[in-house]
């Protein structure tokens, strides 16, 4: 039996639910995997509470120290941001000491770097916090489907964006409303924009498509819509449409390229997509053995996270206390070759959402606008009740490629009773 | 890059799954591995027809030379049984060759002894295919589960089983009908009773709740009911109470001890259980810092199983080539002790159809038979427009523990009126 000894930086939320699952978990994991793990120093910018820090750990004021020092095995990184983890885990793994992060940020933008280093030094980097949380979806990526052609992968990536959805949906609620008690019950950050406007969700997203397809992939090239324009009325209209509206994550392999986006979706009720309620975050998988695979859970939260944080530290102690400790070779973040962006992406459903100053003559302009590029409106409904300065238009269209539907977006926005954008969802 | 030969023995669906995948997929397997694998030799006892015979392999008449035959490196046992599955098992482990196999049955009855004699010789045995298909779920309670207690696992675990219900289900038809369409589309065996009797799902269960919580587990030590007695009034009383039928698997580890059973259980229908559809399978795990985990695929058929195959076939051929073959600590295999089961369940609510001859006072003696027991009842159904001779009541009582409703179950089929046992459904 070996101790590895564990030095956490960014003792936050989920670095303390790491150090506590390490301590309360102790002899579970020693059972189960012949290794002791300690956690024997910590840090944070802000400092630690005394009460907070784990017993028989030290609190370091500088991440350069606990990443140098001699009783630390394995650095976690769970500080959040890039600038200081990109710092802290070249200087790890230049030390020789592999690394454990949950930070998707960091290995979105600079993935290549790190895995490059890594292997260089033939050192793992764990990383299955980064994604869906306490969901082992990376794992089952390079593991489970290793002998498999997978096509597409998709999910519900970012919680607090799918807690709000569905509470508008549940309770009726206007989105600020939703969004307010997310933040009063600690979903959502002051600063909501990486949740709500699709960020994070693209972080993972891209992630996961390297893995699943291999390749270079830039965040930048992922078109990225949040559901900050979301209102309750189009809760409503999905209802009527016998659905409701999830921000889906998508990747599809097809012969012309991958097609990528992080959007808002109308997804039916009795989709799986649609059972997938609060916080929580579920990825699809389709191969073209294993089929359709879902996997669901809580895709947020010190514990959940600190689970996956803490699995990939098992993993990493039991190769280093049976001296077979090496990089892994992870599938997408080696390749020196593109994913390839598909150019033209294959034709699907929409649902527009217009809202309107009444005037007589728009239904007929916007009609004109869609029939002039050839798309087939499937279904129109003015939501009745509404007060003649401000109407919404409910349009569905028959499937069309997004560069088409897009530019009828932007032909409609041109109009001069159009009171905000259109909103777009992609319908499932 | 190294090669890996493969040889497998009992050369049917599942088998012939896994050569074609080794074979279609060889570039993208010994891009993520590199390593390459082969199958060198193939083995069945009814012959392998030619067009079937992998490129490259030969047809070995008998398995025990399989075995011994120099150009094979891993035994894969795809056979099915548990007679020579398990000298097979045995002999490869003897000549110190991993094993990987496909079979729940050779686990759950002789697992004691072959993971010990897989741990003296510090092989593995790949059997991620014996539980739930495609769905990588041994994987994550080893792997990604290492830190967390597990407190529940269960799921539906038979997609034969599964199919029929909700074949009965979308079509309003009878068991038999359901039965015979399985039967004919190849889903369910000339003799279906591992299926629907419950013998398959209690074999994966077994696996499942010792990986999860350790210790020695009996197959016969779990209370097994099938699905031969739901009838299509079942489902359609379910309906009525905005429910459906499942076949359930479930292992729950409490205070007092494991309470396990595979059963028919009455599940809401928004439930992600009722959300489980056809040959699918569905695990649960609950843990106390991952919360509730879902992992849905398909459970069945040549691809997903085989896909499974290959992927333990490249973690032990990695390990190969890399010279760190080990055998894996398999958590609830390799441990002296019972797990324990519960003598006295927890209350729950439960779901009684009675099939009775009319007369009068039925409802009244049923009534005191439940009373008596301090049992309450929830609610009671007779089924209008039925014969007379054929008459069906439903009731749900509120929750008590099984013994309880047992008795009282015990007391209503003794009753001169009953024209069949009573069918009892475990609310969700």
């Amino acid at each position: 039996m070996r101790r590895v000894r564990v030095g956490i930086v960014g003792f936050g939320t989920v670095g303390r639910a790491s150090a506590e699952i390490i301590s309360k978990h102790a002899d579970l994991i020693e059972r189960r995997s012949g290794v002791k793990l300690e956690v024997t120093a910590v840090c944070r910018r802000s400092g630690v509470r005394p009460e907070h820090t784990p017993a028989g750990a030290r609190v370091v004021s500088n991440w350069k120290e606990l990443v140098q020092a001699e009783d630390v095995d394995v650095v976690v990184e769970t500080a959040g941001g890039t600038d200081q983890p990109l710092q802290l885990v070249r200087a790890a793994l230049e030390k020789g000491k592999p690394v454990v992060t949950a930070n998707k940020n960091l290995l979105a933008e600079h993935g290549d770097e790190l895995f490059s280093l890594a292997a260089s030094r033939n050192l793992p980097i764990g990383f299955e916090a980064s994604v869906a949380g306490g969901i082992p979806i990376l794992r089952v990526i390079h593991e489970s489907t290793a002998g498999d052609r997978l096509r597409a992968v998709h999910g519900i990536l970012n919680g607090t964006a799918n807690y709000i959805l569905t509470q508008m949906e549940s309770r009726a609620i206007e989105f600020d409303q939703a969004l307010q008690e997310a933040q009063a019950a600690g979903y959502a950050e002051a600063d909501p924009s990486l949740d709500i406007d699709g960020f994070d969700a693209r972080d993972k997203l891209c992630i996961l498509a390297r893995m699943a397809f291999g390749g270079r992939l830039k965040v930048s090239d992922i078109p990225t819509y949040g559901i900050r324009q979301v209102r309750a009325i189009d809760i409503h209209s999905a209802h009527r449409l016998d659905s409701t509206i999830r921000l889906v994550g998508s990747a599809e392999q097809t012969e012309a390229g991958l097609e990528v986006s992080v959007r808002p979706w109308l997804v039916g009720c009795r989709s799986m997509l649609a059972k997938v309620e609060g916080v929580n975050n579920a990825v699809f998988l389709l191969g073209d053995k294993i089929g359709m695979q879902m996997f669901y859970g809580r895709g947020a939260g010190g514990d959940a996270t600190g689970a996956a944080v803490v699995s990939d530290l098992i993993e990493i102690a039991r190769d280093l206390a049976a001296g077979q400790l090496s990089a892994k070779k992870v599938s997408g973040f080696l390749d020196s070759h593109d994913v390839g962006i598909c150019p033209k992406p294959r034709p699907v459903s929409w649902y527009l959402r217009l809202t309107v100053r009444d005037q007589r003559g728009i239904v007929a302009r916007v009609a004109e606008v869609i029939a002039h590029r050839d798309i087939n409106i499937d279904s129109l409904e003015q939501e009745p009740h509404l007060p003649k300065e401000r109407l919404s238009f409910v349009i569905t269209v028959e499937p069309v490629s997004e560069p088409i539907i897009q530019r009828a977006v932007g032909a409609i926005n041109a109009f001069e009773f159009m009171l905000e954008p259109v909103l777009l969802l992609r319908v499932e």
